[in-house]
């Protein structure tokens, strides 16, 4: 600390950032959007994503939702440096946004994720990593499907792609919609004015920025990390077989911190650009965004097993594979532990 | 090394262990052979494990076990040493008493494993490790058994406790057969007259101590350690799914090593009195039981769900157990890694 001034480098040295740069942050971002639209509407629009031969749509509309994210974010975490009314009237319609177009991306990644888990319980070898630690034991083939496995993968097949096609029609739907067009005005607006308050050039983000992170701070404190810690805790198969059919609420507050973790980076992205990931914190995310697609792969393959008349064989399957997805979930807030141990430390 | 001269209790000081200690130890074990076999007469031995009011035939069955065990353990690691024809015909018999023996306490054991883990996969509170480092969050208590858990559960208590009695009645058969009484003559002999070959009494035992130490040395390493260490590296779990009924090829190594450690520290107990005993290597083995446990109620919980007409609950019911199981068994050799790197890096 003694040495901080010494440092040519150091921020502090060029003055405090201001609600000049979340202007810029939020001009660059709707610029963003709108090239994402331009680029999916010229594209033909039809597919949002997934459809063989329309990888660009695919990015399209991913571009559309990683844009809306930090727009939306940004509203969220310097509030105070925004006109409110122009706020609180688009943060609902960017949720709005943001949840419609990731519907049909999060069906086709569950099932694309339920396949492979299928495929790696019945012995077909796909490279894990355990694989590329030590090579296979010369296990004899056993890579057919069994004809449990093979029924709750068509099952699931079923189940999701119907789901997934449900959600491509809401997502053309809502690009079409009147209510899609006033959110992408908005944005057009943006990406020329930002309604930032008076004051807001010569505030300081920092404060801001910083309260983003300590509400991450306190919500991955307040988690059950010490529990996360010690591998093969058996914590989260704990009510795999409960008769309550809700979400696990143990999973709750590990996706509250995925959320705060996202909005800390997105104001840290504000603040010293986005070229200065910071990479354990990525890797934290990466370990919340598993613990998330496991906590709901697992909610899926149970809820295929509550499909009436199913084979006990098909049942059986469905039950190893939610197994093996909370325990994904387990593994996932472990590496989610390991890496934010490191991390606090670095704070 | 240089001071290991000087240190007055340095076992070197005292000259080799010889025959002489073998014949002592298994002197003292068939010694405890016979009380065990008295206690068990005793009590009415109609019972070998497990039925109510009737602890003492359970401990003399163990304490028969226990020591059928080391007997047969020394008459393996130091053959050499011991009348050869003798040594060879009582081995087998050692080994028929010791499985027929173990099978009654097997089924009972994997029951309550089963019948425990059904309801911690149903959210009945039980204490587990990670109840005991943090206190469990106030979850709404979901105790009550799905139908699909009861019904699994049922059926595991109605398949295994048949298996059990069965078991019982052949170990009631054994104990009152003229082969088990052969062998208890055998024994007998042995308790007062150790038929060692002329040289032994006179011949160092540390080199086949040493040489039962590398054979578990060697047996070791030859585990998939490096990836055993990796915790939730899912390999455990891989052919869960399998259309062969086989039991797990991957797991024979881990058991092999199980009866190897089991050797060693037998030979260690003939050398340096059981007084001794290695708790890492105690702990090590703890490890590997628990690896065997958990695999056989894997392949239990499978089995089962392979009965003809179940319901699909059930089913999915077993496929949640059958994985939990796996966990346990990839659990264990985790915890088995943990312990044999410190214990390699001693030895």
């Amino acid at each position: 600390m003694a040495q901080q001034h010494l440092d040519p480098t150091d921020p502090s040295l060029a003055g405090p950032v201001t609600g000049d740069a979340l202007a810029g942050y939020l001009r660059a971002q709707a610029t963003e959007f709108l090239r994402a639209l331009r680029q999916h509407r010229e594209s033909g629009g039809t597919a949002t994503a997934g459809a063989v031969g329309a990888e660009e749509p695919v990015d399209a509309a991913r571009a559309l939702r990683r844009s809306v994210r930090r727009i939306s974010a940004s509203l969220h975490t310097f509030r105070p440096l925004l006109d409110a009314d122009w706020s609180e009237s688009l943060r609902p319609e960017l949720a709005w946004l943001s949840g419609t177009l990731g519907m049909e991306h999060a069906y086709e990644s569950r099932l694309e994720r339920l396949l492979l888990a299928l495929h790696r319980l019945s012995g077909a070898v796909f490279p894990t990593q355990a694989d590329r630690v030590t090579p296979p034991p010369s296990a004899p083939d056993r890579g057919n499907l069994t004809v449990g496995a093979a029924k709750a993968g068509a099952l699931l097949d079923r189940q999701l792609t119907l789901a997934r096609t449900r959600a491509h029609s809401t997502a053309l739907q809502a690009l079409g919609s009147s209510r899609f067009h006033a959110v992408a005005d908005s944005i057009a607006v943006l990406a020329s004015e930002v309604p930032l308050t008076q004051k807001a050039t010569t505030t300081d983000l920092l404060p801001y920025a910083t309260a983003a992170q300590d509400r991450l701070q306190d919500a991955a404190t307040a988690l059950p990390l010490v529990t996360a810690g010690h591998p093969y805790n058996a914590e989260a198969l704990i009510h795999g077989l409960s008769p309550d059919p809700s979400p696990h609420p143990q999973d709750a507050p590990w996706h509250q911190v995925r959320l705060l973790l996202r909005l800390h980076r997105y104001a840290q992205e504000v603040l010293e650009g986005a070229a200065c990931a910071d990479v354990r914190l990525l890797t934290a995310g990466q370990a919340l965004d598993r613990h998330r697609d496991a906590s709901e792969a697992a909610a899926a393959a149970a809820s295929a097993a509550r499909t009436p008349r199913i084979a006990p064989a098909t049942a059986y399957a469905l039950g190893v594979l939610h197994a093996d997805q909370r325990h994904e979930v387990e593994a996932a807030r472990f590496a989610f532990q390991q890496c934010w141990q490191k991390e606090t430390v670095r704070m």
